[in-house]
Formats: C-alpha cells, structure tokens, sequence
C-alpha cells in the first residue's frame, strides 16, 4: 500500500474504517487550568465537524450547568458527528445527558482494584451490577452506549472480560478499555486489544491512550492494528495530567506512514489547533509534533540548504498538507532571493557581492541563535553598502512614572532627524503610557502605526528576560522588530523605535513597493 | 522483573546495560531560535553529568568560535561523561573537534539518495570512500567514533549496510541508523535494528528518532529491544523540528514500565528540565509527559477524589521519582474532596451543606471560562461561612518610576493587619521594583517566597489584557494566584498580594498541614 499524496507508507493490517472520537472538549477541557464557555465549546465542536471527526464528546452533562448548556447548543447546530458526553455508573448522570439531547453516552466504570478499593469502595459483584444497570437505563433511553473501563490496563484481565461481556449482554454499542494512567507499551497494547478483538468479535472496540511516558500516540497506533477501529484522541494531546494521544500526531502517522485512508481534512489541523490553543489558553510547545510552530522550521545550515535544495531532504511531509508554511527560520535561511526582495522593499540595491557578504552575515547572526528581524537586516545591509549614519530616530530619554493612585504617565526626549522632540502621554499602564509618548512623538512628522505588539510568555522570577517583537506599518510598508530586556517598558520601547527607523529609513523614497509586489503576486 | 520502587513492571528484552547519549547541546541547540553561550552550555553539561547520562554531545566545533569554546571548556571541565561533538563527513570538521580536546566523533554520513543527489550532490561510491577516510581519519587521532548514517531510514538496505561496513572496516566503535525526519514505526524500528544487530554482531549500535508524528519515544524503546545499546536523547525533546526522543520520557518509561535499571538519578529530571527551558528559552507545554506542569496535576472531580483516596488510582509513578510535586486544581470539574481538601489546608473547616454551596460557587466560575486560583477558593469560602474581614495585606497606594536614566524605583504602603508598613526598592524593571518593595514591606513580618511568577504572552496591543500567576510559599504551604489588569505593574503587585493572603489567612494556626499529608500517606 502506498499513498502517493503523502510519500512514505508501510502496508500493514488495520480495520477498513478507522473511526475518530475526539475528546478535546471533554478529557481535554479536564486539563488543569482549563474551562471553556458554552460558546467557545461550540466554536471548537463545528471546527471539529469540520474537519470531519466522527464522534465529538462535548462534555461531562452532569458536571455542571455551563456543561449542560454547552452540549445543548452544540446538539442543536445539527452537526454531522455524533455528538456523546460522558457519565458515570450512576443514572443521573445518564438522565442529564437524555436532557442534553446527546446522541450517545460514554459510560466510564472504574475496574481495576485500585479504583475499586480506593475509590469507589465496591467489590466487583457491585460494578457487574452498576454496569449492567447502567447500560440497560441508557439503552432504555435511546443512547448509543459506548462502555468504557477505567484503569482497564491495570485491571485483572478476566475481570475486565467481565465487565465487558455484561456490557455486551446489556447491548453496549462499542467497548474501551481505557490505559487511564497511560501504563500501556506498544507489546501491552497489541495484545490486550487482540485478546479484546478474539473475546468480543462482534462488538467496536475503541482505545483511549494517555501520553504519561510519551507513547500515547504508538500505544494507539498498535491498538488499531491489533483490533481497535475508533481511536480517541485530543487535538493538542490536551488532557488529564500528560493528556491524550493527539489527534493530529495519530492521523497524520495513519495516513503517512501506513498509507491509510482516514476522511480528515488535515489541512484544517494547524488551524484548528490554533483555535484550541487560543480558546484553552494552553499553549502548544515549539517542537510539538505536527502543529508545532517548529514542526516545519528549519535552522541549522546543513538542513536549510538541503531543504532550499529539494524540501524532502528534511521534510516528511509536505506542510501543506496540515495547514503549515515552511518557515526558514529569519536569517540563514530566506535564500539570497528572499533576503535580496526585502532588501529591496527598503530602497537598497546591493551589487551581488554586497549580497553575498550580507547573506553570510545574517547566516552568522542566524547561526547565534538570534532571530533575524526587519531591523537587524537592514542594519547588516547598512553596514555591507557602508551606509551607516545616524538613525532618524534615537532615544535621549524616557521616564514613566505609574502606580495605584496615578495615572501612568511617560515623557519621552527623542532626537528625529536630529531635531529635538518631546512627547507625554498617559495610558491603561507603564508599557502603554511609554509608546503612546513615542509615537506622540513621531506622530507629526511620521504616520506610523503599531499594528502587532507581541511579548513572549515571562516565566521564572520578575527579573526574567523580556522579549517583545512588533511589526509596524507606514502605508503600504512594514517593519519588524524586537526588542529583549529585563524591563518590559524599556524592551517595548526599543522593539518600538528600531522598527520605526526601518520605516523611515530614507532609502526607499516611493516609499510602497512592499503592497504592491504583495497585491502583484 | 519488577522494580517496587516504580511499581508497574513488564519483562522484555533489552540489553543489559543501556548507555543514554545526550544530544541536547548539539541536536536540541539546532532548534529553531536556540542558541547557548559557552557558559550556558557548561551549565547544562554539569547538570547532565550529575543526571548521569554517558555521553555528551557538546556541539558542533567547527560551526563558529563559539561552539569551539563552549567544548573546550566542557572538556576542561573533566566530568564524568564521554564527551562528544559532531561532524560532517570533511576532515577540517575532525580536526576541529581534536583540537576541541573532545572524547568522540560523531560522524554523520548522509545515506539516503535524496541526500545524496539533492544536498550533496555526490555518488554512492564517493560516500563509501568518505566514509573510509574520514573514520580512519578520526580514528588516527585518537577519537572514538560513532558513524552516523543520515536519513538512513529512507535509504536502500544494501546500501546502508555498505557504509557501516566500510565504518566497521576502518574501525567505527558505534554505528546509528538515524531515523532524521522521523519516519520510522515501531515495526519498522524493530526490523531495522533486529537486521542491525544481525548484521554487525559486534560493534555497539544507537538510535537517533526525531518526533514527526510523535512517535520517538516509542521507537527509540523498539530499538533498544531489537538490540541498539545507545539511544540518542534530549532534554524536553529539543531538536530540529519536532525534536528528538525525550531524555525524560525514555529514561522514565524504561524504568517504570520496563523495570529496567538505568542509572540516570530521575529525581533530577524535573530540575534539569527546567534548566533547560531556561537558558533555550524554548517552554516546555504543561502537557509534556514527566516535566510538564500538568504531569502530575489533577482537576477533575474524580481524578481528585482517586488521589486523595489513593494517588495511584490516577498516577503511574509517584511525582517525587522525577522531583516533582502533585499539584490538585480546583475549577469547574473540580469534585467536592479535592475542595474540602485544599479549604481544610487553609484551616477552614466548613459543614456540608456550605460545601455544596462554595462547590456550586467554583463551578459557577469555572462555567464562565474562569481559572480558580486558591485565592478564589479562599475568598469562596470566606463569603459562604460568614468569616469575611478584611485581608491581613490590603495595598494602600503604590508608586513607581522608570525609565532608561533612572534606577527602576518602587513605594509601597500597605495594611499588615491593620498597622500601616511601607516598603521601597529597586529592580531590574518597574515590576520587580514593585514586587521587591512589597516584599520588603512584609518580609519582617512574614517568611512568604515567590516561588514563580509566570505571565501569558500578551497579544494584540500595549493596552492588551495581561494575566499574571504566582505560586507564594510560606514553609510547608503553597498558594496561587493571579492577577488580570492592562498593567502589568498591578497585575503582578494584584497576585502577589492575594497570594500572600492565602498563606496569612490566619485560620491555619499550625501553619503547615500541607506538607504533613504529604509526608505521612
């Protein structure tokens, strides 16, 4: 077997019609720290829908009334998924999700001795009979049943056959045996999900992995070869603790390394994990797999010269293909075409061999680890093309003064273009206050608007670094620059002001070429 | 096998003694945005040393000066472990590294013909005499070698073969199939090794997964069953794209769900980690497996009432064996134990039914997108008990002047019980002033440490919401806290203040239950 589209692909034995059930919304919105509104639930639901999930578990009715609403709303917006929410062994939970008008319920049954023990206080006599109960009570209310065991993998097997044999009995529509702690290996999971498969061969089977030792996505994958068809996954692998095995990892390895047909968009991941990103407030780390803002980066010289060379040199996939433009990590890697085209943008015209010295030091500033911005290349440029002169703007001074009981308030002393100029101004706080009395200014002399203002997460103490990175417009133009401090006012204040010298950088007296190749491309 | 310490035990086949590769300097600097001064690298390469790894691989020497130095003062350093650095397949790499002073090459030799004919540009029979020259090149002046295949997973069998035998002929003391864009499956890991091992029955073999389609870890422990003895790893993952294997997540799964004995001292893992985060500036998400946030954090009702009960119910391993601790949350999926028992901590003791009414209270914010910070709790149960007074800590006025001519300078005044303190102070920018003068003010008063201080990026503009967490403790106590203000001077002084409260809530006269739950389950 082997899928042209994605290039790479094993043949290997798996169930025709893999079915996805994603649990972003209900194991993922478990995740410490997050809470998602009835309306931003829905938001993420139709994205879900969209990218053409088959099973899309909204929420826990039970939990609580915002829950509640939430699975309304989505049940109403008629999507194509089935819509499920989860529940415990116990009938008001069952009762809430008949009232949120869900089409199925997702029964979670603790069964190891631990969460017997510990937890629940039951012998196992009781769980046979909940289960039973429990399923019989949602079948009798028309729900699809999805049975699923907790702590399956650490639950004496026939025990657990039990449990799922007064399941089936009672018509539970699919099964899962859920690695609730994430303990699986891929040996474990191939053949407890075969035992599954030989015992119950008549019934879906469904894993869900957690990601606790790194291997949710390879334990799920195994699950499925060896007699899974429905796979639960997060977008993100959010979720309890370590979370779930990623949705975008899982289908993205089905369809390119083994060659598999699964009907989801994948060019809707980044997209929708952007989404989730932002809604959940968990960010996704730079070198997460697939959706990662690294995943198509490429820094070091050997690996962007070879992927500037044939983009499959470094490159397993095609970006595209999950909704993600390669990124040539600023600096040593635009190529001398893309550095040549800014450089240009700003008015200058090297000669090739002021392009080369150019490129070989943006390489230099790259291979530092530095980020390239619009105003460190235009000042290598300046340098190469012995341009340099004063900069239309420099700071002579700044002072903010801010606090409870006052309003924050900066003064700013600049020379621009050699004249002195002075600007005060107020804000909502110190940060504010100093770039409003910038562009205060500026502002006479020069229309320039800071159109993006961005500060990297601050962990550690409040002396951490500071990074601030801006992009600011004049006209058709624009410029990015950063600024790393200690300070936060004085790092924005900095970022602010070297983007403005880009801007006003006299070199490109048309002044607009940067929209017009834009609009002519 | 079954280790106790780690509880959960599979036997399997594994080499006797698994040698862990580092790479974090080299692979994990290649991230996109890294870059480590000399000094820096040192300090991780301590730090690894005291983890235990086996080798480091240090850089790249003949990248840049810096690179150069940072190895050389690696090497100066005489740690324990073999000291590594990369090269390509050109002798003025090889001489670079001996003059480094460093233990090893680990020579990389791109295999595969996309390689070959894209980036390279040479013939399979150039690669083999490269491959020749160059390992009996190293070999002449005294390094052991590790001869890397690149992209070896993508390339033809016989061909692959080829180059490690003509490695092994000219003395290769490793060889590594590297699986450089990720590619592999753990039945592919597992054929491709087991052939290794088959084939070259005497010379030590690596694995080296990156983690496209999150599958590294898994991979990797294919490997080292099918019979590699070296496994290429980096700390949180760091590496080109997706990153390499995880040091942490092989390490710890190879432990605790293999039984395995790796002398890696796992109580360093969470340290290390964030050593790492800080110095590369690359953060690791709260859902990373073993060092994220959220590892061993739990919020759902259940989760929280298992682990109260019984932490194992939801942990696999206990927290300390990576030098981590719990952490329950409180928030919409919170259950009423997890509550009872954060509120009991504070020394509140409140009935039933005002449990039922502070639950409903916290899930009614929780329902509203909001985080429920122990000073939410606080505040909660306060409200509902009756017990509402005045803070211990009420801010009276707060003042601040900064600027770039002016030592960033902070007053406060503040209420300590109902006697007025004040406190000045510098800092490095206005907010650690702040912070600094409110912690003087109190410190006499009351041993509160900020512990961390983290801020979400900011997006969007200068008058964007900024949000501020702080973890305070005061002995054996813990408490969050944030603060949600367009300044980020009051969010930050607005934490800090309602954290110190949770610890100065005088109902908790014993002070530190906390840590005695802790010690005595």
């Amino acid at each position: 077997m082997r899928n042209e589209k994605w290039g790479i692909a094993l043949s290997n034995s798996f169930p025709k019609r893999i079915r996805i059930f994603d649990t972003t919304l209900r194991d993922g919105e478990q995740t410490p720290g997050v809470s998602l509104t009835p309306e931003n639930k829905l938001r993420i639901a139709k994205r879900l829908d969209e990218l053409g999930v088959d099973v899309i578990e909204a929420g826990f009715a039970s939990v609580s009334e915002g829950e509640m609403e939430a699975i309304k709303l989505i049940v109403k917006e008629g999507l194509k998924a089935e819509i499920c929410s989860c529940s415990r062994g116990v009938k008001k939970d069952i009762d809430a999700i008949v009232e949120s008008g869900a089409n199925s319920v997702h029964l979670v049954i603790p069964t190891s001795d631990t969460h017997l023990q510990y937890k629940l206080k039951k012998t196992r006599e009781e769980i046979l009979k909940i289960t039973e109960e429990c399923v019989q009570y949602a079948k009798d209310h028309g729900l699809i049943v999805e049975l699923s065991a907790e702590d399956a993998t650490r639950t004496d097997l026939n025990f657990l056959k039990k449990v799922f044999t007064v399941g089936i009995a009672s018509k539970a529509d699919r099964i899962c045996p859920c690695d609730t702690v994430g303990v699986l290996t891929v040996e474990k999971a191939y053949q407890l999900f075969s035992d599954m498969r030989e015992t119950f061969p008549n019934v879906a089977i469904s894993a869900h992995c957690h990601n606790d030792f790194g291997m949710a996505v390879a334990n799920s994958i195994a699950a499925l070869r060896a007699g899974a068809s429905q796979v639960h996954v997060t977008i993100n692998g959010l979720g309890e603790r370590a979370g779930n095995a990623s949705l975008e990892e899982v289908v993205v390895a089905l369809k390119a390394l083994y060659g598999l047909e699964i009907p989801i968009k994948t060019e809707l991941l980044y997209r929708t994990s952007r989404l989730v990103a932002q809604l959940t407030g968990i960010d996704v780390q730079p070198n997460k797999a697939i959706v990662g803002e690294n995943a198509f980066a490429h820094a070091a010289g050997i690996h962007t010269h070879g992927v500037l060379a044939h983009p499959s040199t470094y490159e397993p996939i095609s970006p595209e293909l999950v909704g993600v433009t390669r990124r040539i990590v600023a600096g040593k890697h635009a190529g001398t075409h893309g550095i040549k085209a800014t450089i240009e943008e700003m008015g200058l015209h090297p000669t090739e061999e002021q392009l080369k010295d150019i490129f070989s030091r943006v390489k230099n500033l790259g291979d530092k680890g530095k980020k390239v911005m619009d105003a460190d290349l235009l000042a290598i440029a300046e340098a190469v093309m012995g341009l340099q002169k004063s900069k239309p703007i420099q700071l002579e001074e700044i002072t903010v003064v801010t606090g409870d009981k006052v309003t924050p308030t900066a003064s700013v002393r600049l020379k621009l273009n050699d004249k002195e100029v002075t600007g005060a101004a107020t804000g909502v706080g110190p940060v504010d206050a100093a770039i409003n009395a910038v562009r205060k200014a500026i502002l006479n002399v020069e229309p320039i608007h800071l159109e993006q203002y961005h500060v990297k997460s601050i962990t550690g103490g409040t002396d951490a670094m500071v990074e601030v990175v801006v992009r600011l417009r004049k006209g058709g133009r624009t410029a990015t620059a950063m600024g790393v401090r200690e300070d936060i006012v004085k790092a924005s204040v900095e970022a602010v002001i070297s983007g403005m010298n880009v801007l006003m950088a006299d070199y490109n007296k048309s002044g607009d070429n940067r929209a017009k190749r834009e609009h002519g491309k």
